[in-house]
C-alpha cells in the first residue's frame, strides 16, 4: 500500500490551470477579473452587478453534526462534492469562506479542505491571500482611531467614553490585547479608557462584508455601525463620525469576490469569513450570488455544526438576501458518531456499532432541524479508513428509518470519483421541487421570542433564562426599532447545550443568556451564552515555531 | 488659458499599459510576474537571482534641499528624471517608496508624484497597494504575540518584561496606542505590562526589509532582532523565541519587488517605506539592485532633504549593499529658498530675488555636503508658475559659483518633454567617470565618533552632548558586536540643526543626542535628537471625513 499523501503534498502537486481559464469556464471575461498572482482574482463589481438579470443556479448547503475532536470534514465534503457535480456534467461553483491569517501561527492547520478535496493555492490561501482580512483590519481600526481622536478634540458628540462599544481588532492570536488601557502617556495620547481587541474575523465588519448586496449597500451598513453610546443614552453611529464613506474605500477591493480552483480546476469563490458564534459564520453573499449566476449549482458551507450554522445560514443569511437554498447535506462520520455516543477518542480505531447508533441521535435532531426550514436533506458519510462495513450500515440505516438517504462519500482519497452517488443525490433533491425554504421565525417577534424559539425548536431546551438587564437590553433595542432583526446565537458548537460536554441529542436543558450585543450594520442581535472567546492566545508551543520557508521557496509546517 | 488639472484627474485620464508589457519592455517574462490586478505586479525572486551576473546600469540619486511648506516637489522630480531619461532614449527605470497608509486618512496627501510626473494606479498605490504593509504589520505584530506568550507559558528565556523593547504596530495614525498597558483582565491573559504601538512604516522589519538582499538575508536579520533583555541584562533574540522563520513566511511576498508605471508607461519599482528620521528614509535595496540590472539608468530618491536623506542613503544603504551611486540630483524651489530666507509662506507669491539668495546657503551647504560622498552633482530646479526669471537666474548664478549647473524642470506641467536638459546633464555627469564613491566615517570608528562626524560635516554642528546614558549603551553595544554598525541620525528634517525652525545654514549649534535604539536586525544604531513620533495622530478634521467612492466606482478625497 502506498503511503498517504500529506494535504501540502497533495496541494502542490496539483497541476493548478491560470485562474483567467477558470473564469472563462464561468463566462467571465478577463477585463472582469482582477489577478493575484496566476491563480487568484477577484471579480468585477461592474461584471457582477451585469448580471442581475440572470437566472440562479441551485443552492446547495453543507452542513454538519456537532464538531467533535473526531473531524467530521465539512469544507472537504463541500469541496469535494462541486468536484462531484461538475464530474457528473454539472456547471457547479464552490462557495466556502476565506481562513484567518492569526490562527494559524496558533494550532490550527489550514482551511482549504484536505485530501483529494481542496482549495488551492492553500498556502497563500491560509496567509495573507488578497488582502481582504487586512482591508476589514484597517477599516475596523480607522473607525476606532476616529472615535478617540473625536473625543481629543472636544467630543462633540458627548460620546460617553466608559459607554464605547467599538474596540480594535487584529488578525493575530494575541491574549495580551484582550484588554487593555489606551491614551496613557498625557495630555497628547487622549483621555485614557479601558478597550481592547478581538481578531479580525469577529470584527462587525466581517459580518458586513459577507451581507452586504454591494458597495452601496456596504456604506450604508457601515453607517448604521452603533459605536456606543452619548451621556444621553443615545446610540452614535460611524455615519455621525464621517468614518462610513473613508471605510467604504478601504473595503473596496475587499468587497469583490475571490476566484480560486479545486484541485480539479473547478471553480471555487473563498470570500469571507465570519466568526460563527458572535457572528453568522458564512461566505460572503455577493460571493454566493454571483456564483449562483455563474454556475448551475452553488455547493456553500455554514460554521459549526447545523444547529449554529445551518441556523444561522437560514435565519440570516437566505432570510436577509432572499437567496432560496434547494437542498442541505449533513455530513457525519462513523469516528464522530461513535464519539456522540460515548467513545473515547483512542477507542475510535474499534468497532462499535452500540455507541454508534447511540450518537445518531445527534445526526438525527439535525435532520429534522434542517427539514423544519423547508429544505430536502441528504446524509454524507464522509469515509474514513478505520470504518467497518457494519457500522456504515448503521449510518445507512438511521438514516433511512429518518426518511433520508446517508452516502457514503470517498473524497478525501480519491476525489470527485468518490462522491458521484453523492453528486447524483443532490441534483436529484435540488430539481425535485421539495424545496420550500421558510426561515424559523417571523421578523415581528418579539427578540426574546426569536431566542426562545431557536433554543426550544433547535436545541431542545427546556427553558431561556437571562437577567432582567438582558431583557431590558433587548427591549429598549426594539423601541429603538432594532426589533425586527434576526438573532445570532452564540453558543457552544459542541453541544445542542451550552454545555459543551454534552454530546447526543440532550433534551430539556436550560440556555443561560449573559449578555446581547447589537450588530446594528451587520443586522442582528447576539445572544451570548456562557463564554465566548473573541481573541484567542497562542499555546504553550505555538505552530509559528515549526512554520518556515524551505530552500525551494515553499511554506513547510502551515498544515 | 485653461484650468490646471488635479493630480487625480491627471492620474485617472492616464493611459495605462498592461503591467506584463512594462515587465516585457524591461526584460521580464511574463511567468516572472506576479499580477495584482492589471496595472500592478511583484517581481519573482528566482527571475531576480537569476540576473545577478548581469551589469550594473548607472544609479542616480535624486535628494533635496530642507523641506519646507513651500514644498520641494522629490518624488515629482524623481519620476520626471525617469520619464526624461526614457525620453532621450535611455532604458530608465524609477525607484521610490512605497507610501503609508494610515497618513492618507490624516491630513497627508498621495505620494506617487504629482502633475505630469506620477507613478500610477495612484489610489492603489496610495492604500493597500499589494499588501506589504500589512505583511509587515502582521510580522511585526506575529512577534509581540510570540514574546508575550513565552513569558505567559513559565518564561523559559527569563525576559525582563521591563526591557522589552519591541512593541506592536499599526498601519494608522492613532494617538491612543501610543502607550498602553495590556494583559490585563486577570491570568488568563498574561502579565500586565507597559507597551503601546508605533506605525507600521516605523518598525525595525520595514528597514530590514529594505535592506535585506533576499529570502536568506531577511530571515536572518529577522532573527536578529533584538526584542529586549533578559533579567542578566543579556539580549534576547527574535530567534531566541524562534520567530525568525515564521515571520519570513509573512514576508515572502512583500520582500519581491512592485512594478508599476509612470503616466508616460515607463517602469517604476514602488517598493519599502522606512521612516526617514529612525530608520534609513529609502526604497528596497532588492528593487535598486534589480532595477541596476534591469535598465541602463535607476533613478531613485531618499528622504527628507539630503542631510538625513542623502547621507543615510549613502552611508547606510549604499555602504551596506555595495551599491555606488553616479550622480545625485539635489532638488530646490525658488519658493522654498525663499522661505529658507527668511520669506513668510503668504509673501511667497512675491518676487524677492534677496531673499532666494540668503536661502540659497541651504542649498549651497547640500551641494558641498554631497561632493563629500564622492558624487557629482546637479541641481533640479523644480519650476513653479510664480517664479520669475531674476529669481531663476539666481539660483543657476549660485549654483554656478559653487561649481554646479541649476537647471530648470518643468515635468510637473509637461512631463518629460520639460526635463530633458536635466536628463541630460545626468546622462553626462552619471558617464564622466566622475563618481569616486565613499561612505562618510569607517565602520570601525566608535559609536558616538560616528555621530560627531556626521554633526560636524554634514550639519556644521559645533558640538555633540549626550547623558552619560547613552554613552555608557553605546559603549555596551560595541562590547556586544555592534560598534561596526552605521548610525542613523534622528532629527528633525527642517533644519540642518536639531531646531526644526532654524532655516538656512546654520553653524556652530548644538546636537543633543537624547537616545538611542539598536536595530540590530536593520543593522544600524539610531541616534535620537529632539522628540521623534512614531505613531502621528489625526487632525481636527481628517481627511477620512472628506474620502469616499464616487459613483463611477473612484475614490475622491483622497488627494
Amino acid at each position: 500500500m502506498a503511503a498517504v499523501k500529506s494535504d501540502i503534498e497533495i496541494a502542490r502537486a496539483a497541476r493548478k490551470k491560470p485562474v483567467v481559464e477558470i473564469g472563462a469556464r464561468l463566462g467571465i471575461p478577463v477585463e472582469a477579473l482582477a489577478p493575484y498572482g496566476h491563480d487568484k482574482a477577484k471579480v468585477g463589481a461592474d461584471f457582477i452587478a451585469s448580471l442581475a438579470d440572470r437566472k440562479d443556479g441551485k443552492l446547495i448547503l453543507v452542513t454538519a453534526i456537532n464538531p467533535t475532536p473526531a473531524g467530521e470534514g465539512k469544507t472537504t465534503t463541500t469541496v469535494g462534492l462541486g468536484d462531484g457535480l461538475n464530474r457528473i456534467g454539472k456547471k457547479a461553483v464552490i462557495c466556502i469562506r476565506e481562513p484567518s491569517l492569526g490562527p494559524c501561527f496558533g494550532v490550527k492547520g489550514g482551511a482549504a479542505g484536505g485530501g483529494y478535496a481542496q482549495v488551492v493555492p492553500m498556502e497563500d490561501i491560509n496567509l495573507h491571500f488578497t488582502g481582504d482580512f487586512h482591508a476589514i483590519t484597517a477599516a475596523h481600526n480607522l473607525l476606532t482611531a476616529m472615535i478617540d481622536n473625536h473625543v481629543y478634540w472636544g467630543n462633540a458628540e458627548n460620546i460617553d467614553t466608559r459607554r464605547i462599544t467599538w474596540r480594535r481588532v487584529m488578525d493575530m492570536n494575541d491574549r495580551a490585547l484582550r484588554q487593555v488601557v489606551a491614551s496613557l502617556g498625557g495630555v497628547a495620547n487622549g483621555f485614557p479608557r479601558e478597550s481592547g481587541f478581538d481578531i479580525t474575523v469577529a470584527s462587525e465588519i466581517m459580518a458586513i462584508l459577507c451581507l452586504a448586496s454591494d458597495l452601496k449597500d456596504l456604506e450604508r451598513r457601515l453607517g448604521d455601525i452603533v459605536i456606543g453610546y452619548r451621556f444621553d443614552r443615545t446610540p452614535v453611529f460611524a455615519r455621525d463620525l464621517k468614518a462610513d464613506k473613508a471605510m467604504t474605500v478601504l473595503l473596496k477591493d475587499a468587497m469583490q469576490p475571490n476566484l480560486v480552483q479545486t484541485l480539479e480546476n473547478n471553480p471555487a469563490f473563498v470570500h469571507g469569513g465570519p466568526f460563527a458564534n458572535i457572528a453568522h459564520g458564512c461566505n460572503s453573499v455577493i460571493a454566493t450570488r454571483a456564483a449562483l449566476k455563474l454556475g448551475d449549482y452553488v455547493v456553500t458551507e455554514a460554521g459549526f455544526g447545523a444547529d449554529l450554522g445551518a441556523e444561522k445560514f437560514f435565519d440570516i443569511k437566505c432570510r436577509k438576501s432572499g437567496l432560496l437554498p434547494n437542498a442541505a447535506v449533513i455530513v457525519a462520520t462513523v469516528r464522530a458518531l461513535k464519539m456522540n455516543g460515548g467513545v473515547r477518542k483512542e477507542d475510535l480505531g474499534v468497532e462499535d456499532v452500540e455507541a454508534l447508533r447511540r450518537g445518531s441521535a445527534n445526526l438525527g435532531r439535525h435532520i429534522a432541524n434542517v427539514r423544519k426550514f423547508g429544505v430536502p436533506v441528504v446524509v454524507a458519510i464522509n469515509h474514513f479508513i478505520s470504518d467497518t462495513e457494519d457500522e456504515i450500515a448503521a449510518v445507512k440505516d438511521y438514516a433511512a428509518r429518518h426518511g433520508v438517504d446517508a452516502i457514503l462519500c470517498r473524497h478525501w482519497a480519491e476525489g470527485s470519483a468518490g462522491i458521484e452517488e453523492l453528486a447524483e443525490k443532490v441534483v436529484e433533491l435540488a430539481e425535485s421541487g421539495q424545496a420550500k425554504f421558510q426561515p424559523l421565525y417571523l421578523d415581528q417577534l418579539p427578540l426574546m421570542e426569536k431566542i426562545e424559539i431557536i433554543a426550544s425548536k433547535i436545541y431542545h431546551a427546556g427553558e431561556v433564562t437571562s437577567d432582567k438587564g438582558v431583557r431590558d437590553q433587548l427591549k429598549a433595542w426594539e423601541e429603538q426599532g432594532y426589533g425586527d432583526l434576526p438573532v445570532c446565537m452564540a453558543k457552544t458548537q459542541y453541544s445542542f447545550s451550552t454545555d459543551p460536554s454534552l454530546r447526543g441529542a440532550p433534551e430539556g436543558h436550560i440556555v443561560h443568556v449573559r449578555e446581547v450585543r447589537l450588530s446594528a450594520g451587520a443586522g442582528f442581535v447576539v445572544a451570548i451564552t456562557g463564554e465566548i472567546m473573541t481573541m484567542p492566545g497562542l499555546p504553550r508551543v505555538p505552530s509559528a515555531e515549526r512554520i518556515f520557508l524551505n530552500d525551494d521557496g515553499f511554506v513547510e509546517g502551515l498544515f
